[in-house]
């Protein structure tokens, strides 16, 4: 059978979009590059697109400003060091144990992130995003102590509502925080008895010692 | 003695700060009035201006958009709204019952209240906003169960971080639910949880019979 003209026309428009996928990963890459060189608010969105080699159109294809850049490179970030955390809890049975030190864990990277810092203080409180990069981690965690009835929550989806808003909302807090750390471990122990743990029990699993992360 | 100068450059000043603070009363008043006669989304800063008789740069001055305007709208209504909620609990000795059924009343005058609604809608959690606009309401409640040893938190500052953007992204997920009274409760007793409650307790003051508002 001959090609039609449909599949020639298809076959271009999938090149058109492997072209713009090029060009939105190199804008992504080329954006992290400059954003960790130096500070976010000096890098523009014309050294972005010189650095990507690519016009300001494309750019606006794929992001309405610098702050939907970050949104991607956060993500991956995410993904790569819940991968680290993960490891870290391979042998521990207790879910809230699970939780409990991946939310501490993911809270000291992300502090000490200046990307995720900015992206977060330039956004009143994005949960909606942090639900997108980090909250299907924590959703995973937190369904597996529900199955195992060690959490127990009036109603799963407001829950999560309420916990990954007051999650986001103490990250910033800590920020200010003379000792970041222990405002972390803090917030954790008040999220720990959001989701069913008794006050005691709550304290003692947010103060485990934190082992360092094993790369 | 006689004037000097000096005390009549402070009278001008003054009559002037009196006249941008008389335009700032009339912006609000006005913005008020337009975003409760028709959509929000359709009212422009344009509108504001004419009904409020000053410029453009008189509005500039004071407000850098419609969503700044809306602040000292919401304040006012909160404040007027926590005289008539703290009416209905003076003979309330429990903290916990003062604070879950504030939190409970509060959550569904905003959602039923559309320019709470909006606000809320157009700014990712604007938890800062907030703390100003209710938190402190909130604060109150919150310490007087502290005094009497009804609540009990890790630390005060970042637990009320927590508990305040846990509570305005419930908020924003009641918007979307089938039965937002419900889901605002079902968030009630999460939050009360936090502050220290037992699991049972927390359900049952979530779920006490709200009486309607006496006015």
């Amino acid at each position: 059978m001959m090609p039609s003209r449909e599949s020639n026309a298809e076959q271009g428009l999938s090149r058109v979009e492997r072209k713009r996928r090029d060009a939105r990963d190199r804008i992504v890459r080329e954006a992290e590059k400059l954003m960790r060189a130096r500070p976010i608010d000096e890098v523009t969105i014309q050294d972005i697109t010189d650095a990507a080699d690519v016009g300001h159109g494309s750019f606006y294809l794929h992001f309405k400003s610098k702050y939907e850049v970050l949104i991607p490179i956060i993500e991956k970030e995410a993904v790569r060091w819940d991968v680290i955390i993960q490891r870290q809890f391979e042998h521990e049975s207790d879910p809230a144990v699970v939780l409990g030190g991946s939310a501490r864990y993911m809270a000291r990277i992300i502090a000490a992130d200046p990307l995720w810092r900015w992206f977060l203080q330039h956004s009143g409180v994005p949960v909606e995003d942090m639900r997108h990069a980090i909250g299907r981690f924590g959703a995973r965690d937190f369904g597996r102590g529900l199955i195992s009835g060690r959490f127990s929550v009036p109603e799963l989806s407001i829950t999560t509502s309420f916990v990954l808003g007051g999650y986001v909302s103490g990250l910033l807090a800590s920020f200010d925080s003379a000792d970041p750390e222990k405002t972390i471990d803090q917030m954790v122990e008040v999220l720990l008895r959001s989701l069913g743990l008794a006050a005691e029990e709550a304290s003692r699993i947010a103060n485990l010692e934190l082992q360092k992360l094993a790369f």
